[in-house]
């Protein structure tokens, strides 16, 4: 019998990936999902076929019928607060795989509370665009007890997922550590591309041969942001795919792990700097990681929108 | 009856050129090579066949045999003392083929040398690593007269290049801008990968599970730059592959750029810095530009040489 899977949070990552453990994860009965505002789960549920997630009302309930409890949520103060809840009960034999992007102490933190009182826990953030989890092309990053991580590699490649960087029989903190210093890449190659495309319009050769180059250089992400920002993308979305807020909330963390290390990040400082007038400009939980192309521009004297 | 060439300028990047020239360029005369140093002549032509280059030492004595005139060297001063020279010969209906990477003002002047006495001229920096020269895969982008740079397409895709960016009938300066965008982004690149593989060792995940996300996720330049760090081949390497000294005109060139078009580019004079201190350490000439990886580390107390 297959176990039985509760998901917590169903913001643009944890939707696709509950269709794709839905359509793919080989499960016999429905997937139980809570969404802090119920709206979403019932929206996501009606996109699905019928009887195959049950939606809940309280975390409590869910974890009393999962097996596994699968969370990804937008912040530590919100995983922080779901494990609270959740160790109040029983949770002997369940295992809570935690996806969310947070500071490596929460992820050890919130584990104390479960395995101490008899669970398995798995630390495995995520890399990949909305797009990705749609797809199930996300890259997996799980850190716990090889057993454990072992019982979550059905549903990663294949399923939710396209590869995996295990940490196996490594502290949780590390999983969390890579996913930290990974979206801080990320952020530092949009700003870099916001920069770039800036000057080029700036010193008259205009974005399309430099988009060419970067195409043939790069592609992939990197062709990815630069459509984002050359279609106007970036302020005419009505949902950011990475919010101005969220990416701020990961870059001051990775600064914080980079201070605590002993180094420093000096590249996500000037890239911070730039969200924090997308955010200013377009709201920090409206405007995009790709805004960082609006910031450069109203710097340099142009219009945060383009002319897409 | 197939034009002849000259090519000037004997570095990195023009051996694998004139390799790939004389291999593949359907040419039916030797490629005159002129070199500052006679030796890296001599050190070519010994690695090609017989009679498929011809050594010559004076640049006026070049330029007479030939109908097209390649050059590519250092810096702006060894491109402006090339056409000084040159625009005191006879010119007239010889193509220039300029392919350094200068400060955009810099190619209009030499162009306007030789434009002036009846020669043509195209603007062509290269994008591609020394490799990528080797194999034929740079990616060229001539800016001038059309007429001209069709002139140059038969020694470009499937010789020496693997794609164009043509700024047709545009400012010479044009496809210069965007080299030195291109290039600004290359080093950017390098700063971030340095930055994040510093972090990675410091807080205690090591190199091995990023260049797994780095792989995963970019793959292409951002691995091979990854390789360069990880292997140790940043402060093994006798010649670098791209210099401090280098690395720091183009980001000189490329702030320049930026500043007199009305932005900024941040980014880049956090690179600029590192690649001082690469060249504080290791030497201008010396030093490559995957050193970052080296400046940073030495920032964050480890030994700008790694254990590899």
């Amino acid at each position: 019998m297959a176990p039985s899977i509760l998901w917590i949070g169903l913001g643009n990552m944890g939707r696709g990936m509950v269709k794709n453990l839905v359509e793919k994860g080989n499960l016999d009965k429905p997937v139980i999902i809570y969404n802090r505002t119920r709206k979403r789960s019932e929206e996501l549920a009606a996109t699905l076929p019928e009887g195959k997630t049950e939606i809940i009302d309280s975390i409590e309930e869910g974890v009393k019928k999962a097996d596994i409890i699968f969370s990804i949520v937008s912040n530590d103060a919100a995983v922080e607060g779901i494990f609270n809840t959740v160790a109040k009960g029983d949770v002997t034999g369940k295992l809570f795989v935690e996806c969310s992007t947070i500071y490596p102490e929460t992820t050890e933190k919130v584990a104390k509370l479960v395995v101490d009182k008899g669970a398995e826990f798995v630390a495995s953030p995520v890399f990949g665009a909305p797009a990705m989890a749609n797809a199930g092309q996300l890259i997996f990053c799980p850190a716990g007890p090889k057993s454990a991580i072992e019982k979550l590699r059905p549903y990663t490649i294949g399923v939710m997922g396209k590869s995996m960087i295990p940490f196996d029989d490594q502290p949780y903190a590390n999983s969390l550590k890579l996913k930290l210093i990974g979206n801080s890449m990320v952020v530092n190659m949009v700003s870099v591309l916001g920069e770039a495309y800036t000057l080029a319009e700036k010193s008259g050769i205009g974005a399309a041969p430099l988009k060419q180059f970067v195409d043939g250089l790069w592609g992939g992400v990197y062709s990815a942001y630069s459509e984002r920002m050359i279609s106007g993308t970036y302020w005419k979305m009505e949902e950011p795919l990475f919010s101005a807020n969220n990416a701020r909330k990961d870059a001051g963390h990775a600064m914080e792990l980079a201070k605590s290390s002993g180094t420093e990040l000096k590249l996500v400082k000037v890239a911070d700097d730039y969200l924090k007038e997308v955010a200013a400009h377009a709201g920090g939980d409206k405007g995009d990681i790709a805004g960082i192309y609006g910031a450069v521009r109203k710097n340099a004297g142009l219009k945060y929108e383009n002319d897409a």
